[in-house]
């Protein structure tokens, strides 16, 4: 049982110490949430200044080539790629998480076609559910979505199967699918693999191509830091780029733009997996996020991640052995992503007390109580005060003051 | 013929001359690219400041609720619609206008199946015309796109047709649609009528519901001041909003987002038409772009706008009179939007020289040269002075020099 010096201690041998100086985290706040929103780099706000003051105040419609507006999805989205292990050339920053699944499994099924399968997990995130279904609606006879439970998903693979669309990580449970072996699989079948790394990419180590995955989509906002909302990713690996044409067909992705053509004909390589115009502050912020992974071993941060986790669980074990919560994610540390869910029937009222009392989680129903713990700010000490807390609200009973019982609209 | 006094007399009395201290323009600068990317207004650096500092860094995940982040889609989308003559819940800001033609073009045409027929104008925008084929391409028989000459509009428009979409300014000639008598014809044979706004909104007065546009979609970045790459918007008609769904259903457009649940839902009214999470500090820039409309009379605009043009048109003549200009616009300022366009076989170079003199237009292949005057901060003086400026580089052959025949990847 370790104590607090104990991790102070590891924060002083941590060997990503130096990443938590990248970001301004407000004083005395334990902010355990960084898998919803991450926090604020320091970077930030003067990049986003000289954006507005200078690239586009001053120079204006000249940013476009004189400040690389042109460029930002491929440098952006270059910088995604060397986190989740794929090729600088393999990945853009565009759009949203939902609108870039939308394309990719748009244009899988019609690579894929006669093959009109969409096979998906039950419990898949659901806007990705909501995605996919609007796809199916849309198609009509063209497509068929089939989502089965998560024991259910091998024996659901087969030659009909175009495409296996998963999140990589759950965002409830933090339960991980095995990539490689399920990627393989899909294969065998001739299905293509898409993953969605929303709750994956600067979570865990990944190694994509490695890996085998096809397609791949994931969000700016959470551990990658591009700030509220920021812009989405995508990957399509190497021998599908140019086989593959998307639906969202705007002037970004066309393969000469300023030409102002008539028709459409998709760039070569990434660039045709864009649609409009990005959102270029949005682009800039998030590239200031990506930043903060700079120098960062990818093996160091889940090794973090996990010993981060363990602790978390072994204080809950020694804190709040009396209370009546059960874990829900994994206890092998291996087997789940960079968060924590612990289970509670008042978990909703739990966490808005330990909310007013500085320690920062989310809830999501019907009970979970969510910890995020990404590595890059996260410290030890940070845990270790957090299930203090933790203990201290259960002992004292002070979730139980009305002002904690009153659902908001937004969590 | 205006002298520079009577310009400066004009603009002294000008009714919207408190709109042009709401921006910022560099000194120096005569800036006519307002129609491809708007001036910053001075309450952006402050706003998006103070977002990213406290809204981001220390409320974090809280500023869904408490900055009313979660809104952000309905209250610019309120905005936009004061400017184009809307009810304030019939519009929202969301992703690009690309995506948003996409999401109403394939709502519309579920809706009014078995029609299939989407029709277009051969000259439409290009981004817009590579939405519909990619629409038309992913449906295949379930979509028929029908692209004819402008002048063949009226008789093209039959029974078959589900959907006519348009846009209203044409964004190189400046040409307008008649909203009104065309949504009629398209009613008249059990059609909608699909706007793109793009040149149009903050350009000039507009009366969607008036006018009986049935959809509209638009962008942000120009006349709206929003900044690079900022988030569109899209209207539907209250006749229409509960009875299209459109196909890219992410979270933001579920009736209870919040809940999680595994089926898709659509929210009542024009939330529905929301994907995933918006890119919040590109929606906040808008905001503050849209606030420079406050206390705007669209009326005023558009007079102003017309008086810009018409000064621009006499000015040519009297002071580049012998040069080889034609005008690629209406002459007739009632029948053009809020930009002039003239050709010239160097077009290319003469726009280049004229930029390197602080006279900032851009260029359109194969040969137009275009002006744009957003009447907020479009100075008289400034029309004046940059025709001076264009007789001059003309009078010298400055445009002759080779750094100005080079053509840049961008423009």
């Amino acid at each position: 049982m370790l104590t607090r010096d104990d991790c102070r201690r590891l924060d002083a041998e941590d060997p990503l110490a130096f990443a938590r100086e990248r970001f301004s985290i407000p004083e005395g706040m334990i902010y355990l949430d960084g898998n919803s929103l991450g926090a604020l780099p320091r970077t930030t706000l003067p990049r986003v200044a000289d954006m507005v003051t200078r690239e586009w105040g001053r120079d204006l419609i000249q940013s476009w080539n004189k400040a690389d507006w042109i460029g930002l999805p491929q440098r952006v989205g270059a910088r995604v790629a060397a986190i989740i292990g794929a090729g600088a050339d393999d990945v853009i920053a565009a759009d949203s998480t939902s609108i870039n699944l939308f394309k990719l499994t748009a244009a899988a099924l019609k690579h894929q076609a006669p093959r009109q399968v969409i096979l998906t997990e039950r419990e898949n995130f659901p806007t990705d559910q909501y995605v996919l279904q609007g796809l199916d609606a849309l198609l009509g006879d063209a497509a068929e979505l089939r989502a089965v439970a998560r024991e259910e998903l091998m024996d659901a693979l087969d030659d009909r199967v175009a495409l296996l669309a998963l999140t990589h990580i759950d965002y409830k449970t933090g339960a991980i699918h095995d990539m490689a072996a399920i990627s393989a699989a899909a294969h065998e079948v001739g299905a293509v693999a898409l993953w969605d790394l929303s709750h994956s990419a600067g979570a865990v180590e990944l190694a994509l191509n490695r890996d085998g995955a096809d397609l791949a989509i994931g969000c700016g906002y959470k551990y990658l830091n591009g700030g509220p909302g920021a812009p989405a990713y995508l990957f399509v690996a190497r021998h599908l780029q140019d086989k593959l044409v998307q639906p969202l067909s705007g002037w970004m992705g066309h393969a000469a733009p300023f030409e102002f053509a008539m028709d459409y004909r998709p760039a070569d390589g990434m660039a045709r997996f864009l649609s409009g115009t990005p959102v270029v502050l949005g682009m800039a912020a998030l590239e200031e996020g990506l930043k903060t992974f700079d120098g960062v071993s990818m093996r160091d941060l889940q090794a973090k991640g996990r010993a981060l986790g363990d602790l978390f669980l072994g204080q809950i074990d020694a804190q709040c052995g009396d209370a009546d919560f059960s874990l829900g994610c994994a206890r092998d540390s291996s087997r789940r992503g960079c968060q924590m869910s612990l289970r509670h029937p008042h978990g909703y009222a739990i966490m808005q007390a330990l909310i007013a009392d500085g320690v920062i989680g989310d809830f999501r129903s019907p009970d979970v109580m969510r910890f995020g713990f990404p590595p890059l700010y996260t410290r030890y000490v940070d845990i270790f005060d957090a299930v203090t807390k933790l203990a201290d609200t259960i002992r004292r009973g002070t979730w139980r003051d009305e002002r904690f019982n009153v659902r908001a609209s937004v969590t």
